[in-house]
């Protein structure tokens, strides 16, 4: 790193900034740095610039820019909101990479004649082609919490390119590149978190559940239960902020409720004598790390794990939501595809609707936020949203062969097959708002997971049991 | 990392070694490629490529390369010399990068209309500059000890460069390349050793120790006195190897003699009392690591750690090895420059050297390995060989601006100055050897670094004391 | 404790439950003694006693031994109440000293001659005194929570005790004794409790906290915030469970108002700035150990880590309640004791009252809950409440030279001075029950500790600062 | 332990050393306590008993108390033996117990009416038979290392007694029974030592190895390398000092020779396959805590720990020495016992022995250290010294029912049997000088623990193997 030359495009564009070490050491010190106006008004931008090249040229050694880069961190964390947007645009436009440069290194790579020679020049090449700006944001790990500052840089990166996408994206890429390169799933330690764990610790859990919202601490207690398990993994340099977790129910039989499996008043099992792991929540934590995925790793240590401390586990499964189910229906429904809803279910579906109300209609019928309490119309619906389920999951796709619903492509991925699907198996708001209540459960049965995974990403074929394929054939 | 393009190449030259996933499966599993022979004959070549292609293209998914690339490594260590030989040959030739792909890359950059599509046109010519063997390197994280692994292999490559310059030099970059990204220094971990540590990491010390050899358990328990610290870097996937030490002495005034240092049956005294700390030995613990330094970070740790805890601390400063002195000097003498020797002192030391036996030049005297327990031939070299250091610290230089003293180097970079030169100050073997028994101190002024730093690096100006500078006019 | 001899005592009582080993072990092995029914019916009664003879007698070996004791505290848990009643009746009972043995050793003291004899009669007297049910006691520490099960088995005994004062007295006092020396402050650990504390412990606080109700999560978070300190003894058997627990708050000057210090809404403040360090709840956890007092050494212990922690603290000082004051002004009002109660204030108080309602006696106005926030009423009590407080904490005693107030007799024998009554410290509905709203500073200097102690404990004199004189003499 | 009545035994004696606090606090505070002279001279004398009465009766309250005794204990630790001694002797002889307060408390006693006063009376003479000395003795818990200063403190009079049995025994008695309360098994911590463990732990290993000294740091790796194991009791209070430690070899079959087990050479086995582990030695690490056994404990706790890890283990036997032999067998050649050595015995060691010298006595041939070397004499001796050895652990008896081999005791105790006996088990100086080069294993199979204890401690029967029987009759 230390070798790295210095790149000639620094020379060429901020020569105009530049001064002597004494000169400099006068008026911008590191003090200085953590002085910019919040808003980063344009008499601050300058000194930030000349800052960052400092820092790039590790003006005064390697320590003392990295000392340099961290109070840069932290006036960066000082900033408002617009302050941080100009300071991400100085990054993105002054420190990238310098086209002509490029060009130059490409035509030593075409002259080159020797093999050694064009290996040497594809090399410098390689160099030029990285952002000036990595350098920076490497050195920005000198922050007590670097790593998380890089990972909450891009979260802001990430919602500022969803309202402008700009400039921003490149220095998203490199710090994408970076956090790929950082967060290697080799580095991650898995976790098993309990009760016992820092109230710091499980306060996170609460506000990072993304699929099952826990309600109360007693809600997150009775999920660290004795027969429950939950695992997250961690970076060795963010100690306290989980990067994903799985949240696992001990039972016997493949659940399909998931009220019943978060109910606190449960009488809590043996786990020694459970046959079977349900994996009913997995959340990412980080919006920084997106894209970055260690969800497969997660399942596949944790299933390690359990089958370790458990002899008597013999099936592992999911009980998942299927949260595209509702808005692909409607789709459908609107788009009158005549075999969708059989005319016998139509009329069944009518009458019992009748008895409450006029409107009988598949989508008026599940308009009503209700409807699954009315054991007849709920009768009713069972068979042809069981049917319609299994179809949106096990036939419908988006990019000619990826799974049209998120989850679902996630798990088979993973080399996970579609094993059931659940009626009213969630009956919260979400639930019956999102999948008309229904949940599925993909089963991971190791011996198949990389035949089907093969199947899944090279063929799009999607694995289904054998009580699926018969709901797609009715 | 995941939605990273398949290279283009490997479709290409290995297009005859696939098969389906299926048939592959039959012979090729995990199992076998522990089975390598040692040397790594012809036959199992085919075979190790194979699993290397299938590492590469994640078949089976990603949790799957892993393992398979796990179980790789561990062929690995299993082989011979001559097998690890060639087992990096495959990877240096067979999975590099593509020449032809590069070409098409550089004129999609070239034809690149818009800024956009420019962007995206550089950013995939830099992928296709990477090798594809970086992703196996990587995936090698699986290992257990999958960093280490890594250091020891390109400690190898390093070993293999030695005699042959070779193709596998690519190769030792892209893992020194991955290791400078993994053991960036702001996820080392700083530790203080003590008498208290485990003994397996203890047993490395004395294994690593590379200025002053530990003789024994002994040596090392008195080097781990409560008036003297042990500091080390760590990486947190490497949480038992040591990456860098460094020892230091708390003491009154600069001491000057290693010898004393070191001494066992010397009392302890109270360290909260003592004004200077003397950095008497620095080494590098990880061969695999050469190049990426970390020396000015733990020098610059360890002073805030000591000044934090001791406040009556004033002075920082090594007591340093001279390894070129000697060698240098013969070199000068054979050169025959005149002025190098003052005719009074050549006198001089002739007349001492009488006494004993008849050769009194320089050279025959210094070859003696017992001069300096002869009192009046060491008084008779002292003035002239203090000078003559002097003079080769503080004003010869290689490649133009480099101190040519590599110890000298090291620390004038970090922004220390030439503080005093200590006549006799390791009359060990090593030390009469190589710098005729003199010891050298650099002084860290906190206040200084930074301009010294910059004058030495930038205008090759070596700071030195004005006792250092007499020496230099003498 | 090995070579400790049997009690010739166990051989007379007991010698009709004796068989052989063989005979013993058939039926009476480790299992069945888990086997006992819930309420110990008299058909479990004399293998319950055979059990404990076996234990006591070291029958298989000391670790047999252990085995068998740890089962019988397995045993007792799974007891019901009555069972529990009935298992310690038979320790008290069948297991209590032997008078006779008694006065047999106390003949031998008397006739023992040369001083050697003597000493040994003497020990040999001090051994019969001890109930051979201790050696069980001791057995039942083989139980992983062995001394969380004794603390739990002496707060049984503690509650059994209030109904009935009858047998169970010496049982207890032999646990009481052995805790005593089990919990000897010099194995307690103090520990910092924090947010990052695990959960499992922090809903031990939530339980155990005795001065001011915790009433959810977020108000624990807020009273565990950076300018607050909890700190709490633990015993190396006992991890998970706080002994006596202390919290405390960083502030500028002398605190007056708890529902001020407990605001969640009040912004957090630099404890680095904070001059005052205020006691504001200090709780016993384990009802089990009452008796055996820590609470001296935690203030103690407590004081030193935050005065090394914080450099500008100059007071540490409690806000306490004062739990006894209101119970005591309805007594001396029913006495009707003349000087009580000036005339004047008597006065303004029926006029203030009078605005609102008939009654305006002291006891009448003291009655209605919301006094307090009528300010007229509340201005007219102050003087006299203030006055009467001093004079009930400064002057009330109890067994000739105590503080009738227990908190008050608490610090005063710690060595603390009264030092300010706080008007209106506490309007929680307990703080008004109990004390009429106020509060108390408890001043702990540390020069003054010792010698109020001695004065207090030795002469019954109660350190009050002049503010609080001033009170007395009003 | 507050509410323990001061004993008015101090009142009488220590009348004349009384002044009101004031006055000691001017010239007996706490420095001044650690001022006393190495020899503690008698004008110090009075100091330290004053001091020693203010701890008693916890002047300036107890935590003062605790930092008073404590300051008292780092004076004893700076006298010198002669004044250690003197130190201790105040302790035994003026704060023992008062046989007056006991002889008035027996008063009591025998006066007694009802039950319940009859209790108080016993319950108030048991506290006057504990001597005021324990209260400080418990006092000096509050040194940081409290427990190790007692321990140590023991130690000492244990070495005390042998010259002198006098006054200190009673002292000794005391700190004993404290000690026995605080070391209850209960208490202590198992773990595993390992070569990961510090070095400061290791090195005590060492220094307190009893039965094969440790050579070499190398000698003590191959002790804890992967086919070894090594574990030890510590207290919470003691956390860098061992109690007791017992090391274990896991090898195929039960193992006879001790320097084959310790060969640094031998290869390293795969532990998980063997068969058998051998405890081959176990020492206690604590001179103070003579008597208060932990032994049984250990034994019984490791092979709990094995069993769990090391499926396949099928016997658990020591290899230990049998230090008495040689001893016993002069003793019984001097008394001529005629059937003690076969005249075809004596004849066939004369003429083996011929063959070097003249002497060819018993007693002769095993006086010369190298008799084993010589091929013929081993095995004239062989057989009777066999047959001799099983007499002597087998039938040798003291005090009536005990084996006359220490060793041979402790595991008779613990329900071992005599399992085999190896001829030249142990070729070290020590183990010829001590057993003749004879080792013997003790068979632990959990079944018969119980029985053999009982049969051995309360018949004195020795339980012997099938082979040993043969010896025995042979």
């Amino acid at each position: 790193m230390n070798d790295q030359p210095k790149a000639g495009f620094l020379d060429r564009t901020l020569a105009n900034l530049r001064r002597t070490w004494r000169e400099i050491a006068g008026d911008d010190d590191l003090t200085a740095a953590a002085d910019l106006g919040p808003d980063l008004p344009d008499e601050d931008m300058e000194r930030l610039r000349r800052q960052m090249v400092a820092c790039l040229e590790s003006r005064g050694g390697e320590v003392t820019a990295r000392a340099r880069a961290a109070a840069l961190g932290r006036a960066y964390l000082g900033l408002s909101t617009k302050g941080r947007e100009r300071f991400l645009a100085v990054l993105a436009d002054d420190f990238d990479v310098d086209p002509e440069a490029v060009l130059q290194a490409m035509e030593r790579v075409r002259q080159a004649g020797d093999p050694e020679t064009a290996t040497a020049a594809r090399e410098n090449l390689r160099r030029a082609l990285v952002a000036p700006r990595v350098r920076l944001l490497t050195q920005f790990n000198a922050l007590p919490e670097g790593v998380k500052f890089l990972v909450d840089m891009r979260a802001e990166l990430l919602r500022l390119a969803r309202k402008n996408r700009g400039g921003l994206a490149g220095l998203e890429g490199d710090i994408r590149e970076l956090l790929a390169s950082w967060f290697d799933v080799g580095f991650l330690e898995l976790q098993r978190i309990t009760w016992e764990s820092p109230a710091a610790l499980l306060e996170k859990l609460i506000a990072y559940e993304a699929v099952h919202a826990i309600r109360s601490w007693q809600d997150l207690k009775n999920r660290l239960d004795s027969d429950r398990r939950c695992f997250a993994f961690f970076h060795p340099r963010m100690r306290n902020e989980p990067l994903i977790f799985v949240e696992v129910a001990l039972v016997d039989g493949l659940a399909g409720n998931v009220q019943a499996l978060l109910d606190e008043n449960a009488p809590v099992t043996d786990p020694r004598r459970a046959d079977t792991a349900i994996f009913y929540s997995i959340s990412n934590a980080q919006k920084g790390l997106a894209g970055i995925s260690f969800g497969n790793f997660l399942i596949k240590r944790v299933v390690d794990e359990l089958a370790r401390e458990f002899k008597n586990l013999k099936t592992f499964s999911t009980l998942s939501p299927i949260p595209g189910f509702r808005a692909w229906l409607e789709g459908a429904l609107a788009e009158g595809e005549p075999g969708l809803f059989k005319p016998a279910e139509r009329k069944a579906l009518a009458a019992a609707a009748q008895r409450r109300g006029p409107k009988g209609t598949l989508k008026a019928v599940l308009a009503r936020p209700d409807w699954h309490r009315d054991e007849a119309l709920a009768e009713a619906l069972r068979a042809p949203l069981l049917r319609l389920c299994a179809r949106f999951l096990g036939r419908e796709k988006r990019e000619g062969s990826k799974a049209l619903d998120p989850v679902a492509h996630f798990h088979l991925t993973n080399g996970a097959r579609i094993e059931r699907i659940n009626w009213l198996g969630d009956t919260s708001a979400k639930g019956i708002e999102q999948s008309a209540g229904m949940m599925v459960n993909y089963l991971y049965k190791l011996d198949d997971i990389d035949a089907n995974h093969e199947a899944y990403t090279g063929r799009g074929e999607i694995a289904v049991s054998g009580a699926v394929k018969g709901l797609l054939k009715g």
